[in-house]
């Protein structure tokens, strides 16, 4: 099943992409007992929104080694390979869906960069999970792009504009729950052309792992997911269209756009 | 407006507590239209929730100057007067409600803390908010206990466990629409005696700074809460009642128990 989430006219729904991209509504629980409701319409032709808005929103850190050699390399030496995995948090105000603007705020000046990522979205109410449990509770796959405004993520005590601002979360374009994404490659695509590329099987810590060490202390539920990190990030400059891509999960495409302020007094 | 959350037959709803410690449903929306319900019942016969469930969740790092004097006492030399509000985040899975244990994770071996603190819940969706488009923004006030396991918080790259644990953000008892509790005091009590207090208004930044400043950047809406910080922590042992209270806001219990494990395998 490919689950998204569409603007209807009196809020968000869930559908489920189809063969030839028609969107049929998910009648029930997405988790849970559902089944198909009506024709909502093409894909073309609906707004996409972020395919899940979860209780907790979780974040690898640190999580593939050309990234903390990199991050090394421009003189951040807390860098280190984490010896278990490095789990954070982001907030569910930036989340934004596939064809959205990611919108650099008026006031930043430094460095505006993406993280392509494969998101593992949960299924289940979990704790203490076993490895296989953790497996069995991966409801599906989606990808996001981990927008980071670099120098108030190392300036500031906490990541809340840094890499929280509105927008700065696209995530989508869907959900798979059939897809197996682990063997392929992820690339970065800016304005047509692949801007990087790197193999997801390079991940230090799977989202099991994640998962294994989550449920020692917390609960996760149906819609948490996790954002697995990345192993390559550079510039995005305003007008770019920036596409995050998996073959079996589709490309997540958004467009930065400067903000533009409106009767400031 | 006292509003609470309880549990019912069919999951949470929310209700108001009226005089003599009645509680009715509430009708409608929390943040909107709405009216009163049935009675529900008595609220000490009442299992009493976290009263809301935010979209994302606010707090405020360091905001009291005694509790900056203290971390630099204690060797924390990055603690200092912060020259604007200091964002951070908590996670939703970590809210439990009035009468909630406190569950002490089996395998953490260090300083269990207690943090009492007011809670400013916003009612209204909001952007770049002046100072008095934050304060009507203010739908009510609660209280929270920010606990913090001290050597997972300091350890770790995040403070995913640290202070994120099952159990660890007690919010309660109601949020009340029309208390001021800026004039007064917070004391947190440990078996009926007063371990701490402090005065409220000797915050650094107040509500308002916090929604000015989150709102540069970032939509906040109705249901979002920030926690304000505290000035005074100390530890807490297995088998105390730890209680915060403001008069205007009341008192919220809660017990620390031990972890019991089940049938690890």
């Amino acid at each position: 099943m490919k689950l998204c989430r569409v603007a209807g006219a009196s809020g968000p729904v869930y559908g489920i992409v189809k063969e030839e991209d028609e969107v049929v509504a998910l009648a029930g629980d997405p988790f849970g007992a559902h089944g198909e409701g009506e024709v909502i319409g093409r894909l073309a032709d609906l707004t996409l929104l972020p395919p899940v808005i979860p209780n907790v929103f979780y974040a690898a850190g640190l999580n593939f080694y050309h990234h903390i050699e990199e991050a090394r390399r421009k003189g951040n030496m807390k860098a280190v390979v984490p010896q278990r995995p490095d789990i954070g948090h982001r907030a569910n105000n930036a989340l934004v869906g596939h064809g959205a603007d990611i919108v650099r705020p008026a006031d930043f000046e430094g460095r505006l960069e993406y993280e392509g990522e494969i998101v593992a979205v949960v299924g289940k109410t979990l704790r203490r999970a076993s490895r296989e449990e953790a497996s069995d509770a991966i409801f599906g796959w989606t990808l996001g792009n981990d927008v980071s405004a670099r120098e108030w993520q190392h300036g500031d005590r906490t990541m809340w504009r840094g890499k929280n601002s509105d927008s700065f979360k696209p995530m989508g374009p869907w959900i798979d729950t059939d897809a197996q994404p682990m063997g392929e490659d992820l690339s970065v695509i800016i304005n047509g052309v692949v801007d990087s590329d790197y193999r997801l099987d390079g991940m230090i810590y799977d989202a099991e792992d994640f998962i294994v060490e989550i449920t020692r202390y917390i609960t996760l539920t149906p819609g948490d997911m996790i954002w697995l990190g990345t192993d390559r990030t550079a510039g995005m400059q305003v007008g770019d269209l920036v596409e995050v891509h998996v073959p079996c999960l589709g490309t997540l495409s958004n467009r930065v756009v400067h903000e533009i302020l409106h009767d400031i007094s």
